[in-house]
């Protein structure tokens, strides 16, 4: 299974593409796609579309895990990332692939096994769990490959025993 | 010149296409499409953005307008309406048409000439501009309708003298 876990913004879009088999990660391409502040909104998110879409086609990606938002944000804020979400969760619908949405403590539970972790903590896990020799910068990167695996354990959860 | 105004959201997105043409205009086609609860996130956010690529592509929309959000709302909404919104703007951008925004203070602006008009105010110009029968109904037909008069308005003040 090829799992796409994508932290979602306007600014910056946190992506991790990693593939699950036998309980087993191998990460395969992950960084922060950004879009320039002078550029109009409408084309930020055409870039950003295009660029998840070309990301589900290349690695020919099975599932799409996308964060919800801290609600403990300013309202513009919400508003502007909320449209960046919603770009995500249409690329991967256009595309016909599973999109599965996960709160930060979801993330935290299944990465760290501890809902109130910290940061720091769920960044080592990424490291370990993908063998990745240094923490993936920036925090968006890890942060997308942190929800991709909290899919995978959320999947094997779901498996029937 | 054929206006395409949206008051975006995901339960409700508004919608007006108006014909502007030696500063008269004629409505073409304005009501709400609609999105259910019961159906998961994105594809209601597919539903919506494949409904209004079809109306640019139908009606030969040369310019989208799209109502900015409120701040004063919760930020839970925010979010959820900053999703329904980011679609709409992405939609007039894979179109390759011109998308602009307004605020709704420049919508009242335009539409009555005063920025603190009340929404029965707004409603009866857009009966009246339009030459309609009757206030279209729901206010998001008819909020949609005011953002592309409001359009019409902004880009002949935009044209050289």
């Amino acid at each position: 299974m090829v799992i796409l876990g994508i932290d979602p913004g306007i600014a910056s879009v946190g992506y991790g593409v990693v593939k699950f088999e036998g309980n087993r990660f191998t990460p395969i391409d992950y960084a922060t796609f950004t879009t320039k502040a002078d550029k109009p909104l409408p084309e930020r998110l055409r870039l950003i579309y295009e660029f998840i879409l070309k990301l589900i086609d290349t690695y020919k990606v099975d599932v799409m895990a996308v964060e919800e938002l801290f609600f403990n944000t300013n309202v513009k804020t919400a508003i502007t990332v909320g449209h960046g979400r919603g770009i995500a969760l249409l690329a991967g619908s256009m595309s016909g692939i599973e999109v599965y949405e996960y709160t930060p403590l979801q993330v935290k539970q299944a990465v760290v096994g501890y809902g109130r972790a910290d940061k720091n903590q769920v960044q080592q896990m990424v490291k370990v769990m993908l063998n990745l020799k240094a923490v993936p910068k920036p925090d968006d990167t890890a942060d997308a490959l942190a929800i991709a695996i909290c899919h995978a354990h959320s999947s094997m959860s779901r498996l029937p025993k």
